[in-house]
């Protein structure tokens, strides 16, 4: 099959700016509704719509997967096969979208052979997009080529790093809980070189926006330089991946392997668990893919693995 | 002694929007610099420079303090009196500026008789200025009126509220550290109901950003319920300190007091010590302040006291 990406990329950003638009009418629909969570709902599912809608015109041969008529299902199997398909998020941050924290995106992405080839993100509040296609790099507002800065990865990192994560839904008062295996993660990453038996990571600062797509944004930008998470789904990460992939940077799996030995894997889409690098220049000792798997193994040492799952049919 | 605040404040504006313009030049400047650290601080000495120079113009009978110029001072002794007083941070979010990450912003505080009565913060990258002076309101932007959407507090607040948070820099692995004050009460506030002993608090989400005065104007929208945070400093939070108040919202002290009965003080600029609620509309039973004050308790209930103090002379 010939699949033209730029073309597909364009008509990605295309959409997703558009979708955002119908966003932004929150703000006036708010003063009339009393349920906020509902209004949500109702908006998410009419931008699925007019998503869906607009791919179907364009490319009626291709899959779609969105997360409300996913969600809609009985069953979460994973669904991207080989075929060409897309993977939605009508509003990535959906909380932050109920208290109108302005860190909310589109979140358009598209596979091919499994892979995540297009994505296109856009933040109606910050009018910033972030977009990218196999082979053709990765931008904002379609002019500015992603990361803004690159320089190398420290030789002490994490510490001096800027740490992305998100606490999640899981809030179980359990020692194995998600919540409590991100907790002793967190703490690991900030505390002082040293401490925590040896795990202090002394990371500059912890940042957690709410939003997946936009983490995987800014872990493009270079702003993060790790964004370790678990518990989100392909429909949040499709088009942040690829957009981190072609500025420079990694993703693999938030989860520490069995042997320290084992090579990186590339990520899985629907894995649930995920890790970012952000793009970094080699130096003359050490090649970026290097710097990026060194900086890989040490969040690896300093974090749990996490318990999330998927049904398998 | 006359002061005409709304003058006051609409320089404050301009000068801030000036200097954020300052800011924005980073971007360039940072391909030419080795080291972002130092580049930060030599941006950070010329913006206070300018604000400073600015106001002495202007208000050439007002005292001024600068992050920078007090932090260069081997003091750190609280100097806030009664005389008209100028409180600024030229960089509300030197991390996120140094990995340009973009919540960031100019903060310039006015203070009278001890208390914030001005307040402009300009966030260059998103493009925002937050501003109010006492009795004049707070606006984003000049022209929209805020809090964006005023709605009254949950019963079971803090459940299902957007708790914001910062991790801060003492990152010591000790029992009593700030660190481990801080993740207790985190972890307290974000864990189901029932959980940790009864203190489990439900949030719907948790939010770092890195910057104290941008988390206080997102107290001031609306989008942020609570922020709860002790270690940083009255160039800090002078000027959100303001424009909560006058959107509707509620400043106070992080460390709960000795008895449960303790009336909820005002904030103490100095104090180190810092939890704002945010606006709300009264219901039929409760009034805006005592809901605040309600859920000003329940943080209490759920937060450990925090060891933050300055120096006396």
């Amino acid at each position: 099959m010939e699949l033209d990406l730029k073309e597909i990329h364009d008509f990605a950003v295309g959409v997703a700016e558009a979708a955002g638009k119908v966003l932004l009418t929150r703000s006036s629909l708010v003063k009339n509704k009393a349920n906020s969570v509902d209004l949500v709902t109702e908006v998410d599912e009419k931008v699925e719509a007019i998503i869906k809608k607009e791919i179907a015109l364009r490319y009626p041969e291709h899959n779609f997967l969105g997360e409300e008529t996913y969600s809609a299902g009985s069953l979460r199997v994973y669904a991207i096969g080989d075929e060409p398909t897309w993977c939605v998020d009508p509003i990535d941050g959906t909380v932050n979208y109920v208290h109108l924290f302005p860190m909310i995106c589109v979140s358009i992405g598209f596979t091919y052979q499994g892979k995540s080839v297009v994505g296109a993100i856009h933040a109606p509040y910050l009018n910033q997009t972030f977009s990218a296609y196999q082979g053709g790099g990765a931008w904002v507002n379609r002019t500015t080529r992603l990361p803004y800065q690159n320089h190398p990865l420290a030789a002490d990192a994490p510490r001096g790093c800027v740490f992305a994560c998100e606490w999640g839904k899981d809030r179980r008062d359990e020692p194995n809980s998600n919540l409590s295996r991100k907790v002793d993660s967190f703490v690991n990453m900030a505390t002082e070189i040293g401490g925590r038996n040896g795990m202090g990571g002394m990371v500059h600062g912890i940042r957690s926006l709410g939003s997946a797509a936009l983490d995987l944004c800014y872990v493009a930008t270079g702003a993060f330089d790790i964004w370790w998470e678990g518990g989100c789904w392909e429909w949040d990460v499709c088009a942040g991946v690829i957009i981190v992939q072609e500025a420079g940077g990694l993703v693999t799996t938030a989860n520490p392997p069995d042997s320290t030995e084992s090579p990186v894997p590339d990520v899985g889409l629907g894995s649930r668990l995920y890790l970012a690098i952000r793009p970094a220049v080699a130096t003359e000792s050490e090649s970026s893919r290097d710097a990026q798997e060194r900086v890989v193994r040490e969040v690896w040492k300093r974090v749990r693995a996490l318990d999330y799952s998927r049904p398998t049919e």
